[in-house]
């Protein structure tokens, strides 16, 4: 598994509990799905031609809570690919110990510029599939 | 079905893309849970117990964009009630179309003082039972 | 004074203290900025001149915090017009003490699509000073 | 000028407009003042004592709109030492060109544990002062 996404927990991460609240585990996840996306897909070959990345679905399971002060690392594989949607499965586990704070099924489509999913095939699909190898 | 929130969506909701981002939807959702338990539960009996509720996975779908300018409904549901966990059903409407922006299912537990999840009976599943009923 | 948003501060407004976290303000005051604005100035007449409200500065005084469960008012006043920018003062207060938790001048300007100020004069003037009258 | 934070910027962190949101930049701000004074001040030294840093005021200057894709640097310093209060100055800086994209003046005192400023004398002096060395 390949980190790309490093962060320590600060005050203004925590809510009333003294945890990271759940709407920022969420920024998480995006921060390392553009750090990782961007270190393998050429998004700006995408975006030329009107194409965005989508979300459709996250299905993510809150596991260990997690407490300002502590180091938290994000990864970001490829799990399944489909004809009009694929799945990323990301992590969020603790630096020190390695355990799995939070981990998410993330899915997504193709976007046109109607904002129409257009099927992954060609060379979206080509690009799409250079994720699997990362 | 009872909305208790309403929200207007303004410029700092939204990203980049002029939609609201897939974080504040979960903001969205936690303003109506607390809003919907205030009203039904008497949380400080609860939590003079030391009891809390803790969500466990949040499994939402985001099914339409929301721009700028749109206003938005918030509904809180109990889907169904287990013994150890429960589920919430929540979605989020357009106000004026009544279209469905997003909707979710948020599991949680009832979580003691140590962080560990009590059973839901007795008192517990008194309380919880309540929301059924709104 | 006239307050236009009103807020129930829930636990995701808190940081680790469990006080209100000092960004959140920001995003408290912007809500009754475009709350205020709409009410009176037709936004649409200057956004199709391609201007829009810029803000170049933010001074604000953190007077008490702001503990969850409090509700919170928010006011906006335009305190003075220069030529090239002009100030509105916001201030939040508890709804049931009427005690100001902080209050802010807020500076900006009104810009063009080039990112330039324009002068604050003839029709742009005119709605800006309808702000005094509120 | 020692920067120890630096930030991509990223979709969820830009609003509407594509730029940075206000709200954002007091984040990036106090991201860079715990990296700051973790690695100059002993905090659980003063925590120890009930100490807790609380900022009073925030002047920021918004100088340039930042866009997504581009990367910040933040830098914090001790402007100036008082007996009840002390002056950070902070900058975040566009790391290709140096620009500055906003600056501010940050007021904090130092609070006990029932909220109350105490004043900056003795070790407690001597803990800040250690910020004006770095």
């Amino acid at each position: 598994m390949e980190y790309l996404t490093e962060i320590k927990v600060r005050g203004y991460h925590a809510d009333f509990y003294g945890h990271v609240n759940n709407a920022r585990y969420l920024e998480f996840l995006e921060e390392d799905r553009w750090e990782r996306l961007e270190s393998v897909i050429d998004l700006r070959k995408l975006a030329a031609r009107g194409y965005i990345f989508l979300v459709v679905n996250i299905n993510i399971n809150y596991r260990k809570a997690v407490a300002v002060g502590e180091t938290l690392l994000v990864s970001t594989i490829l799990e399944r690919m489909g004809t009009k949607s694929s799945v990323l499965k990301q992590e969020i586990v603790f630096k020190k110990s390695g355990e799995i704070a939070a981990d998410a099924l993330v899915t997504f489509v193709i976007s046109d510029a109607t904002g129409k999913a257009v099927p992954m095939e060609g060379e979206i699909k080509d690009e799409i599939e250079k994720l699997f190898l990362k």
